[in-house]
């Protein structure tokens, strides 16, 4: 009955992205081995029904679609190309599905060393955090060839409420990238304002409201300046995390020769909240380090 | 019929927000008094019905609600202080309602001027754009006493979509502060993520359509990202405007104590486009200055 009722799935990384997206997979009728370095997400989601195994080779080799939600490209690398990884476990005509936030050219390594063991390889990693993850909201940004892509969509469509195919392998991470540059300076944008609002004696909830449906507007404005308002910095997305991607950035920068100023600033004000010890506070309490008070 | 049938409105500064502004107060039943610096747009619209009048005191006696809509802050000075000036012109009862962008210290000073003469006085800054003026669905950040603003309620709601009183004299321009300096980071923040983009060999119009719906998204990203992506840079709102609407948003940090670092370096960004002589493009032809090919 489910969009997924034939089809054997490898899920590797059981974080709080990667849980509540195999739970969505497994609910459309997906049989899904799941596997995760420490065991506790293990045991959780064989609770639930599902397939374990104790080796990405293990998760990849029955499933014909393996996908990996990672926190960094450290962990796609050892995942993908350690011992017992999926190179190991991967059959011809498979596919593998890359969701983290992988640099794009380990991205296109991997998938280059994947077409030569005959399978095929998309890199689409995500916006919407883990409420999207949760709800089956995610923005998917999917980089791969056309056959790929139509291969994967009926996944897509359970994880997320829209994919963009933004071009071949690779460029669903360039796409990420310029997401995560756009949501961390947008942050340091209302950081400053609200604090300049603050420091005036206007209350930023008032000037937040007032900026509502104009060109200031934004889901950063609405979802990370109500933090702000409000001071709760519960993550969402960590202030660590935030700053990996912005490196990432632009270290792809680097490599492409273009210099991205107010993005090397933005990271340089992340790496002052981390420094200040808040590097675990969602990434929208970049508005201490604007206004410490 | 109309919201405004039996009010008296002087109207000074006919620019390109200002003539659609007059024109839907007097649609609305307004009787209008205008005028202008030039005469040309004085002429245009005494040929629609309204009055003109050959300086600001002139605008203002007659009237019992002054509104004034000036480029910037020296023209709000002349045209409140300056010889036959408002103040001048101006009767005790009157509501003066500047919705120029103005520094907030010189609009405390001149309501407090106003205020001694018997009169009233509300800032009431916009963001929104000609098109916003010409629909009648400006955002309006209003400061004053509530007895003002309650007043004034029935011109904002045919001017704009939306009025949020923001607090006392002045707040209304630190809200609109706050929105330049969001506006001018976020268009800066888009043109990186953009510029990145293309320069990785990815389509930006792909990356702005990805991106849409999820935590990057803005108006800014809908509106200037496509000028971006089409290199369409006609105004909207002129490189010049952004960058002296982000020195006010420093000044006003500066008297404050208070440093905001992206806003500094993106007025820096904003100065060199302007002398590389795009000054009168569209603020987002900022991306010429990350990617000048």
């Amino acid at each position: 009955m489910g969009l997924l009722d034939d089809t054997k799935i490898g899920f590797i990384g059981l974080g709080l992205m990667g849980r509540p997206m195999a739970r969505n997979l497994k609910r459309a009728g997906a049989t899904m081995i799941v596997h995760n370095r420490s065991q506790a997400p293990m045991d959780e989601l064989a609770a639930e029904g599902m397939d374990t195994a104790s080796t990405p080779a293990e998760a990849a080799n029955p499933a014909e679609i393996i996908i990996t939600m990672l926190t960094d490209t450290p962990a796609v690398q050892a995942v993908f190309a350690g011992a017992n990884g999926i190179l190991d476990g991967i059959r011809p005509g498979d596919l593998v599905i890359d969701m983290s936030t992988t640099k794009a050219p380990v991205t296109r390594e991997l998938a280059a060393r994947l077409v030569a063991l005959g399978a095929n390889f998309i890199d689409a990693p995500v916006s919407g955090g883990t409420i999207g993850a949760e709800q089956g909201s995610l923005i998917i940004m999917a980089g791969g060839d056309e056959a790929a892509i139509k291969r994967a969509m009926p996944i897509f469509d359970v994880l997320g409420s829209r994919t963009t195919h933004v071009g071949n392998v690779g460029a669903g991470q360039v796409a990420k990238a310029a997401n995560q540059v756009i949501v961390g300076l947008t942050i340091g944008a209302v950081a400053e304002a609200l604090a300049l609002a603050r420091r005036a004696g206007v209350d930023p909830g008032k000037v937040r409201d007032a900026l509502a449906g104009g060109f200031a507007d934004s889901r950063i404005l609405e979802v990370h300046g109500l933090r702000m308002v409000e001071n709760k910095f519960t993550p969402g997305a960590r202030a660590t995390v935030q700053r990996k991607d912005m490196n990432q950035a632009l270290e792809l920068a680097a490599e492409l020769g273009i210099e991205l100023p107010a993005t090397a600033l933005g990271r340089d004000l992340y790496d002052k909240l981390i420094d200040a010890g808040h590097g675990e506070l969602d990434h929208a309490a970049l508005i201490k380090v604007i206004d410490p008070d």
